[in-house]
């Protein structure tokens, strides 16, 4: 494995800080309110498991100018001063009294003028990390402060990934690429699933997973009814098509992207219908190059399976990747974001081989001025078979 | 490890039904509106990995009379249909014209009266998983019904464990329990944390884990700075305390504890830091009991430790535990809960062994009608040292 450094040097940070307050002036914003473990880490470089937890509110304030100002629970106040913010302000939690809400506002006050706008994430894949009667009774103690969108800002600035971020990536990518090279001593008929996941999920762990934030998959006759179930305690049968969806964690960022493994010699329509899924890939790794859309990824996609969107499938082809196993643009037909160089997606095609049964291929690959370029090591173009070597 | 049967059986849910409804009609609740995964997974048994993806809400209705409706991605509709749920409505997510609002409002007006209110957990540690603006399109599209808090009916249901998930939680803790007794051979001086982390979580599988959803720790002389780093690449130095503290998964269901380990001979005040929060551990367990309150666990533990709150400690001295890490009620001054037979807890006391370098110990229990129960095996009384037999 490479060595890649952990972590962001300063200026890393502060680049993304600029960015940001760039951004706030054009959309008038005197400041952003951050809330969630991926918004607050990427501003901060807060990295932990703890977040698990959901007992405490976290929030981080990124005001037009100066530093972030870390608002948090005593118990991460070490942790943050170990970062490059500076400004680290904590309160006992959990307060059944107030629980961080007027330490907030004051900070608030602090930063913003009394008619400002604040911006917090509301668009897609966000979500307010705090009790709703928290957030009511902050807007309630603002006064003539404005709460309003960040204007997609956070979401714009996360898509576009530097180089030090896409080399963590690209690690995950080779943690997991070894795991699933494994696949074949760790998976045999009568194996049962969930055994497979346990010794998958191990298996990542010696090749240097930080953990492992995902893994589901599925086994039949023809492939699988879904994609994100958990494991059974049923074995692996002859004929089934197995596959392995996995997201690992080095750093803080996330590979997702999947194997398949027939068990014992796959049938025909199996076959073709992996053939059509690596295909299908191809086309959407040509397309991807800075000024497509991801809806032309879709299609590009789109025109090789052809797929009637039906349940237990992911519906979309692809999403963006990075801090969290899927962030930012979506491979669908309504997505027509414009692809930047730095872009990290995965390429996640589907096809059906028969009815309710289906298979799903994916990569994980980063737009270059140049064109694509993968970040997993691609899949084998026949379907591999469990026991012969790939 | 003793043979646990996973799921639970229909009655269970519809125990669990019942007994919401009952409180919702108390507090004049027409419907709640649940969004996140212990909230649905509590009424509905939908178990998946999948939320670890941020992109798509998901939402449950608990009408006041009739079976809960599942309104969801159809990325999860058939797995979803292999749970009690009968009613289960989907949309293809994401969808960026309407996002399930449209289907979630009709859902709605369907089940609730007019002028009828609809709760929505609003309390400590609980969230809204969805985009403000749909929560803000929601509540502009509903017209004449209200939302308000769930009256805190979600939380104080969880809080209260039935035979079939205190059996789950005691299986996370037997995983656990194993993994910890394997630490003499996984972690040695010169080792460095981070192997020994991954190391760890290897053993939790292999010894059963589903997924190890939490694993903190630190390890330095006199103990550590904070219970919430990730793993440095720092090795293990003779004299320093490691603390590892877990929370495995066993069919939705964790444990959380953890356990400390000399690394060669330990020193006086380390050991006498470590008798101290044995004994602190029981005196809270001798004083939980139904009747005591949360409140009274702490200050039993308080009165051994008499610690002063500071940067980096939990603050709380326990808490809460089954689908989350970190669930209902605190063990701290202002939580005047009364504990009832069928609690599950966690134990923590902390003790500050120099400046800044403290240790934390962690026991796992149910509350009894007869008093409490450990359900993870409890620590050594003494520190265990590293190699030597325990």
């Amino acid at each position: 494995m490479t060595r890649v450094d952990r972590g962001f040097p300063v200026k890393e940070y502060r680049a993304r800080l600029n960015a940001a307050q760039k951004m706030m002036a054009s959309a008038d914003l005197g400041a952003l309110l951050l809330s969630t473990e991926p918004e607050i880490r990427y501003f901060s470089g807060f990295l932990t498991r703890f977040w698990e937890s959901p007992t405490r509110p976290w929030y981080m304030l990124i005001p037009a100018q100066g530093n972030p100002i870390a608002v948090i629970p005593s118990i991460g106040g070490h942790l943050m001063a170990q970062t490059w913010i500076e400004d680290i302000r904590t309160w006992q939690s959990p307060d059944y009294s107030d629980d961080g809400v007027g330490l907030l506002s004051d900070t608030i006050r602090e930063c913003v003028p009394e008619d400002g706008r604040i911006g917090v994430p509301s668009g897609p894949e966000s979500c307010l990390r705090m009790p709703l009667a928290n957030w009511d009774a902050l807007r309630a103690d603002m006064g003539t402060h404005r709460f309003t969108d960040d204007a997609g800002i956070v979401r714009s600035l996360r898509a576009v990934k530097s180089e030090l971020e896409i080399a963590k990536i690209r690690q995950a990518c080779a943690i997991a690429g070894s795991a699933f090279g494994d696949v074949h001593r760790l998976a045999a008929l009568g194996d049962s699933l969930d055994r497979v996941f346990r010794r998958f999920q191990s298996a990542c762990l010696e090749y240097g997973a930080d953990w492992v934030g995902y893994l589901a998959g599925g086994a039949g006759p023809q492939g699988y009814l879904d994609v994100i179930s958990p494991a059974a305690e049923v074995p692996l049968a002859f004929g089934d098509v197995l596959m392995l969806d996995t997201g690992v964690v080095w750093d803080g960022y996330y590979c997702d992207f999947d194997r398949n493994y027939a068990v014992g010699k796959p049938d025909k329509p199996s076959q073709s219908a992996y053939a059509r899924l690596i295909e299908a890939t191809d086309r959407a790794f040509e397309t991807a190059r800075p000024g497509a859309t991801a809806a032309e990824l879709f299609h590009a996609m789109n025109a090789v399976t052809s797929e009637k969107k039906s349940d237990g499938q992911p519906g979309r082809l692809g999403h963006g990747l990075g801090m969290q196993l899927t962030e930012g643009v979506s491979l669908i037909p309504d997505d027509h974001t414009v692809l930047e160089a730095g872009m990290v997606l995965t390429l996640e095609p589907v096809v059906t081989v028969s009815p309710g049964r289906f298979l799903v291929h994916e990569e994980n690959i980063v737009v270059r001025n140049s064109g694509a370029e993968y970040l997993s090591n691609p899949a084998s173009r026949k379907l591999p078979v469990l026991g012969e070597c790939s």
